[in-house]
């Protein structure tokens, strides 16, 4: 098997390993309109392959069913009309054994186009469209666990044990000079349109904490009135805190005197060393104001995390591992990869010379450019050959059902 | 077995032969706030008898989870708490097989119960049980349409064939003299406590059409302009059609030059011989005014009914059940049960000296008396044992879902 | 002077007298959709006899601004297109002074249409339009006081003295034969449409209460956990009890540990002996049913007030007077006129027999006969000559911006 | 009189100059929550001097309403509580005479104030006070031109002549190189904190268009579909788009077969000569990317502004002057200046080692950096001596009753 057609399998086949502990309701609910359930991420990701493979370019290609081109769109204007994206949940047809068959309909056809060699442009949209299905990996994560966090019984993804926390230990400063550096995509390895092109920047010295902000740390924020104080939060962020009645992070649940947090692995206690997550941009914004320092730009967690080895939270090749614990003795900051994505101050805009694709692919990243703000480093739900030091991911400031923390930053 | 048990079982197993049709997804998605999933239905019908019956009246009852108390009550507030009914599509776990087992649990504890004799207010909770059951067996058929249209798959809930419509030749007008009369359930068999007490009322003459409105009188109304003349819809209707961009009843679908409609055969075209249907209060009385006749109020319909045979629609003691062609020499309205519920002039409000029950049960009833309007006569999904000159149906003037449509009345 | 023209007169100076309180800013705000502006009210009752009288029947009528016919129509579609509601308090232009002078225009013309002998058609709608100038007067009322709570400052609409309350005494029931009578409008006085035709009905013995609930009344359903006890409410009222978080009547502002309540008076603390007043419907039914009673139907209300002598609170024949005190010893129930208006158990639906005007005064009352419940007495606002027993007033239940109050009534 | 006091005066007399065309009722208006009353800005502005001059820096200054400390605070949390911004429009009292009279007895006091010699830091409040006031005078224009749009009558804020565009001939590209520049406020003026500090940046080589997008220009871009191609709009404008069904501009008003367009001088004539005007950044952002440019970065406008003398639009020292014809023989872009406010590619965010001022005055840039873009240049309604090359405006990007425009830009 050529080595492409070998990583798409492997690609393909993790995310069937991801829904196998699923029942079949399960796969079929959506708990808000910002998520999906795991069946249309199943079929949305197959869909990517045969709208921007199969049907293109393998010649004679008869699609399993007509109406999926349109059901499965999520977004791309450019392909055509989709369903409302608030009625995923109401699809219970196609059933999931028919999306099942859709994969392996797509899959076997894949095999065929794989088996001959291919151009350097498709093997791009390949490997796009593998990079594009690890991205739903992840939502099918932290979609699953919005949509338990719902249901009453709080059922877990997993009963697996879960690894305790140690005491990260007091926080560090690093200090970086400042200057002309460059930031953005480098190598031969793929990389998203939106991380390119690679580009100078002029660069203020800065200071970036060793490691992530602990739950106990965010603890004391709040019992330090952090949610009633409005002087510590952004105009936008104080009407949100009232309108939803916020008083602590996604997940988490008073169950007096402590705190209990849901996971992938159910209700359990909150320790104080674990990293704070479930955390929007307006709260980790706050919790620095309040603690007298601010969030990095995304061009100063690029340049530090560029000088540190890209060695973070990867036990497996997989999703969903454990939270690294951060060591003490480094040169570089810790826990940078993997463990819970990073809030940056910087609004998600193109990079000068942007150019989006053409045609439909051309929306993948390029139409969300405004009102979102940018997040690095992977967490412990992305695949771990998807992070990277110049991955830019994007939330709306006000989302918290990601896998989301906080790194703070200071002007020397 | 004694009779009480009979009845339960053949109750029991009638919800469940409508949800055999259904995939295991079906059972779980809500495709809006009024609408609820199938399993729920199923679990919420077993949650009376558990919480009504068998916790108070069986000794050493032990709930399957006691979790369920909660997680399936409707809108109990004497019950307790309960999950935002927005989220029943959301619940995966108990799953479909969980739920099942539900049943089958409180079945066999409601065999004991009943195999035991049992006193007249045990049966009289039995048998409102039952009831219960009939109602929400109705909107397992509604519902799960609602579900299907907004699919774009548009999947049909049978495959059986639909019987075809005849003409129902003209419209010809019942006379009905004033006076004093009663209303109000009489008689030994059962009935909701909204249909008490029986009162006397004083009526004055009036007319009632000899049928339903069909689909092809009502494609006049829309062909005259209907939707868009608001001198012909009350005020708040009027908002309804402007806010909702209402064109037609809900389900019916412009495919040039012709009109299909949704319903639980699938997509088919629009015969002008059937009653029209799926039609809100507002629509009904904009109708009628354009007609230059109005609705009847449920005392005139039940005053009509009871003096016609409850004879109407019922070629199976089952749901789902053809539309009934009128005959045209008859000495009765036709059509008055099991085709489509009728719209009355009524708001609904409690009977002179009406006392709901005490305790939770109160609530079933009495509670809804503010914003809606009665509905008469049964609809085509209803239960043939369910339906009765007395029973009172309810629903807001703008909801569409049901099968709901037209009688039209007039002053002599 | 004809007679007709000296009840013109008086009619429209009577609005001006309630204005002159009033500065040029008060006459323009609108504090929310069902209010509108002081300025609104002069230009809109003027608009009534400009385009039902003047334009159709004094020939050579020339209006003294054409834009006012769309800007000032309330909600006659037949008349035309007219501005969002909510934009009422917008409108700077025309000025106070251009209105007055569009007043003292139409006033002249008037008073030459009314100098020539005018046919009954003609009378009756210069006497409709005088009604509709005095609902208006109401408003004006009511409307204000809105806007002046809305204003930290809280103004007083008037800084004369206002009576004081005295203990009304315990309640005592005055029961009431059922049996056939009569209601609606007889006589010929000037009535609604919505008052006739005047029929029959058939009655239940029934209760009512010798006088309002006093505000202390109302207070000791507070302190029970009124607003806290789903079980009191309706299942709308419930929830609009969550929704806007009610947790007592409008105007009333708890100052530790009196209350206050915001009246045309200005703040001032609330007195027990005085009626609760600004009160919903949805509260009106809660406290009925906490107090072990109910509200009375429109019918019955009628047929009490039928027998009291028309004399309430009538101390002069305009607006805006003292609520009276209820005399112990009186063979009728006390309060029934021009305290405040009386929520009964009855949705606002047409009588037996009812037919709207042609045209656009059809409008007027017809096209509200749905989600309203009717009042029924008049208020402390309503101009004296207004209120007569067979009066039908309606609004929303959740409305609580005019002065409605609570009057029990009970089964025998 | 010193020259600190002298600017002050000249400051308020500007703005009490803007009102002079109003009327009292004018004064009072707010046609939407993020627009404000005219006589609101009068009472705001004064509040400003009273809250952080007088009341911390006069001895013995007594307020003259001790209410309209809260009554007129804006957005400054850490002063304490203020009424809904929704409400400004409600608020009759204080009558315009009243808010006068709070201006005189502030600047009577500021005057006495002044009148000694005062120290750097109460100059640089004063001078702030100054600049806020100014920028409410250009928010006095906009917001009444919002609120007689919305008034059918459309009334003009004046009856001056408007001066006529002449063809500004093809747009032209000025080129700048790259490389490191500094951008942010420099020398001894008056800045706000957010131009603050001055600093490094690097910039690729870009292209600048030589004048503003022209009506005309962006009528091509209508005619060709653009508000019906979701392929030109980022995912938020789109939804937009949709959401309130926009088709041209703000103002813009088909009047077949010609646009008129609304104006401080009333409804007039479109030219397809002036500055297209009344534009979000959503469609300035879309108009670009079908005329296939870019809008400018903040950085790249400043850059390119600083180099051009700051000589544009402004015949007067004062508020609302014509808009500029472009010349064609420049060495720089023309129109940078006073035309309308240039929507930039910037999400506005702090500069590299920004610090908002303490207490209260904090709360004026910094709040507001999320979900805002920048526009740079002043309009014609910006005062004069308010216009600086490294002035940041922000608003967020469906913001549209601004004189906002497009200017274009391009990679070399």
């Amino acid at each position: 098997m050529p080595a492409l057609a070998g990583a798409y399998e492997r690609t393909r086949r993790a995310t069937e390993a991801l829904c196998a502990r699923l029942t079949v309701e399960d796969h079929n609910v959506q708990s808000m309109t910002d998520a999906s359930p795991a069946k249309w991420h199943m079929a949305h990701t197959t869909w990517f392959f045969e709208t921007f493979l199969l049907a293109p370019h393998l010649p004679g290609y008869a699609p399993l069913d007509p109406a999926y081109r349109s059901l499965f769109n999520s977004y791309y204007n450019a392909v055509g009309s989709r369903p409302e994206r608030s009625l995923r949940g109401v699809f219970s047809r196609p059933s999931l054994d028919e999306v099942r068959a859709f994969r392996r309909h797509v899959d076997a056809h894949m095999m065929t186009l794989l088996a001959a060699p291919v151009s350097p442009e498709l093997e791009a949209l390949v490997v796009l469209g593998m990079n594009h299905e690890q991205q739903h990996q992840e939502l099918i994560l932290t979609d699953i666990l919005h949509a338990f966090w719902n249901n009453p019984l709080r059922p877990a993804y997993t009963r697996e044990p879960r690894p305790t926390h140690t005491s990260p230990g007091p926080v560090r400063w690093h200090d970086y000079p400042g200057g002309l550096r460059e930031i953005g995509h480098s190598g031969s390895g793929f990389a998203f349109d939106n991380e390119s092109p690679r580009h100078k920047v002029y660069l203020e010295p800065f200071r970036l904490a060793s490691r992530l902000v602990t739950a106990g740390e965010y603890r004391v924020f709040m019992d330090d009135g952090g949610y009633r104080r409005p002087e510590l939060w952004l105009s936008d962020a104080w009407d949100t805190v009232r309108a939803q009645n916020w008083i602590a992070p996604l997940y988490w649940e008073k169950s007096c005197p402590a705190w209990q947090t849901m996971g992938l692995h159910g209700m359990r206690p909150l320790s104080d060393d674990e990293p704070a997550c479930h955390i929007s941009f307006y709260e980790a914004d706050a919790f620095a104001r309040w603690a007298g320092a601010r969030l990095p730009t995304e061009i100063e967690w690029e340049v530090a995390a560029s000088e540190a080895e890209l060695k973070g939270n990867f036990v497996e090749d997989g999703n969903f591992v454990a939270i690294s614990a951060p060591q003490q003795a480094s040169h570089h900051p810790q826990q940078l990869f993997g463990d819970v994505w990073e809030w940056t101050a910087s609004p998600y805009v193109a990079y000068p010379g942007y150019r989006p694709a053409a045609g439909a692919l051309g929306e993948y990243n390029s139409k969300f450019m405004c009102n979102q703000m940018v997040l690095r480093g992977g967490s412990c739900a992305t695949p771990r050959s998807h992070i990277r030091a110049s991955y830019r991911n994007f939330f709306p400031p006000q989302a918290r059902w990601q896998f989301s923390g906080i790194r703070l930053a200071k002007d020397p």
